[in-house]
């Protein structure tokens, strides 16, 4: 699907590494959540209206994630988001972190499936139209 | 105030250090968070049934915390929950973390100030009476 | 692979949630990595004692994760940690969590791949001894 | 100390939320390090760069915090960490975290003070000279 790539660039903090003196791999999907929020806010959307204008909210529902290599305290990376499939109510990502920029390094990659789902019942639900076209131009 | 402390057995896991090599500092206040669940259970209550029974919250509004030493991956800590002042919407917990057990070497002391408010307002709201008296005995 | 299970309970406290009201989706990771944390006790063996015993780390290489449910605040969840594979520098975990106890509804599960690196180098090492054969019993 | 502040923009994710629907308060902690990270950064410093060439660690060894109001999933916040006050081996920050901009409503302020200690024995450590002088300009 063209037109639907959003790429994020984040500082590696104190807060995301871990003792072994690298990134804490649960902070990779910290990064990535971010990088899909920043995707949804580039469809025009947020979590916010998503539940005041259409009652919905979006949830991982699964994640296949590969550390290629650690990144470091201080590290700036380029975390990104594709959607490579839309389907009803479900969304998949593919998802890259890098060292540097978005032709650095590969650090982790993973594809992660979004559910659309409810926000009072958590029940499965159609993706708001202004989702599934991809980011605004 | 007799009756009114908790102590919490807790362990030191990756996702709680740093680069640094020791406890990040922002996980000792988690830390301290999980005590005054405890002691809020300990009273009878839990974030849900204060939600749905009284249609309020208890949160955070000060803290004063003093970091005496570092905490290392693996240990055995010791955290405490003293409520040492109760007025109105307002309490007050003197909480420490020691290493080993209650009489271990001090790591975190803190004061902490939590206000109950409206779940919907959040405007300060009186305590449940549940927890001007203390824990359960 | 008999003799290599272990289960931990854990109870969701504020950290772990998120403002759409469950379990943030990376807590579950963090979950996950406390309970291969517990095996990596059950053997007889911590983080540090791996570094400074045999200057190794254990490090998370791929996870697979399905959210089939939602934790929410205040709930106690019960994770396990099943060595499903060894081989090398490399160890396979199935990994549960569950509301309640082990027979409790399924929240998530997931296939963790771990690795053994030199502390140093970061480059993969043969395992030790004592995390081939699983827990002590 | 004139030349001495920093100001960092950050959005809040569903990482730095709760289930009380807010913003978890010890993510301000983890905000106001973010702003004191880059205070270093500002001043030709990082953490690597602090420990590779001078040995040395900068760590909190205490904090005063004030949650005056609540910020919310999406929004925009803006941190700054001013040098009040250097003497040795200790620095002293004043910080705020508003939402939108510097002007905008205060939702946390905070007074915290950071050690210099050498990075293998953690005793204090007379600051580099980079640091006393504030930011470059």
């Amino acid at each position: 699907m063209p037109g639907s790539r959003v790429v994020l660039d984040i500082r590696v903090y104190l807060e995301d590494t871990d003792a072994q003196g690298v990134v804490y791999h649960a902070s990779y999907l910290r990064f990535m959540e971010r990088a899909r929020s920043e995707w949804l806010r580039s469809c025009g959307l947020d979590h916010e209206s998503l539940r005041d204008d259409y009652g919905s909210q979006v949830v991982l529902s699964a994640i296949e994630a590969r550390f290629r290599s650690a990144a470091l305290l201080d590290d700036a990376l380029c975390v990104s988001a594709d959607v490579v499939e839309t389907r009803g109510a479900r969304m998949v990502f593919a998802q890259e972190v890098r060292r540097g920029d978005r032709f650095g390094a590969l650090v982790c990659e993973a594809r992660a499936e979004v559910a659309c789902v409810g926000a009072d019942d958590r029940r499965p639900k159609r993706l708001p139209s202004k989702l599934v076209g991809g980011p605004k131009r």
